[in-house]
């Protein structure tokens, strides 16, 4: 049923857009069914769940999206200058949307996860993935495995705060700061050989 | 008039810890009337600006409190040493919490910073006065200015991602590794003298 099939995923891909620009308690039912163009009455039938389902699983997707982005931006590139890319993107995707499009994760994860299990492993979920991402890019290039780890959740954790940062700053300099910071870091931790001229 | 003074206070108090636990969109009026104790209807006397009036100056008074508290731990500590143990005593505070208690800004930042100039600017503000503290407490330990300044927006942004990730998987290690990162990056740019011994 290609059909329902559609309405549902339609469905996941507004509550994931919604629930990045807004938040999880802000989003509700109603402006999801509007803005996805379903009809009323089929959320029911794709997320039993309730709410707590449909924002599990659009958490889950907008996590994989990134962590396909993410892995493209890694990928042909030392991890040093793939962080500045990504941390200038954000930059120029954060002032292009008014703000509001940071971390697809981050609000639901700060509002929701001591209270839902669902959604802490679905928010969790997708950080760790992206933090595999980026461990296994510095390994590629020389880290040894342990300190790759650590440095992958450094990096995370100080683009997230940039990301929150920028967002209440409205001013993309967090993003270009920490970018900066994150390279020179990255730099002298893994030096690029001959092979990533 | 005492009495009227401390309703006001209350009501703010309450509605700070609210809005650092579930976020703005998530704490009504009636759940801060509630759990302040204050009689209902004093909200429209105290607050004419609404709900939004209540955040800006909740999230005003966290973030001065939390400020207070930083420039506390800067106080006669390297400033490695200061924000390791301020990443310790998060991840204490969050496990405690029930990984509930946070960053009493972030959440709100996240959910209404592009929506709300008020909000907005409140935020912006106590982020502002905890990168001041950091970069006052690094200049007093030999940082040049412009180097303070970006490492202390680095610091604040990787603590902000740790606190957001150790939230998300429920578990301490994020602010603890990014905790000894931090603290061995502060070390290497402004080496202790005898004078911190």
């Amino acid at each position: 049923m290609p059909r329902l099939t559609d309405t549902r995923h339609r469905m996941l891909r507004t509550a994931a857009s919604l629930m990045r620009r807004q938040g999880y308690a802000a989003t509700g039912w109603r402006q999801v069914v509007a803005e996805s163009a379903t009809p009323w009455g089929s959320q029911a039938h794709h997320f039993p769940g309730g709410k707590e389902q449909l924002a599990a699983e659009a958490v889950a997707l907008a996590g994989a999206g990134y962590e396909r982005m993410l892995r493209g931006v890694l990928a042909g590139r030392h991890p040093a200058e793939a962080v500045a890319w990504w941390t200038e993107a954000a930059a120029v995707g954060l002032q292009q949307s008014g703000w509001a499009d940071g971390c697809p994760v981050a609000t639901v994860a700060l509002e929701t996860a001591h209270t839902s299990d669902a959604l802490a492993a679905s928010c969790s979920s997708a950080f760790a993935s992206w933090t595999v991402a980026l461990a296994d890019a510095m390994r590629e290039h020389g880290a040894p495995a342990e300190q790759a780890d650590r440095l992958a959740m450094v990096v995370l954790a100080a683009i997230e705060g940039a990301l929150l940062l920028a967002r209440a700053r409205r001013d993309p300099a967090p993003l270009l700061v920490v970018g900066n910071e994150l390279r020179d870091l990255l730099l002298a931790k893994m030096p690029p050989s001959a092979a990533d001229e």
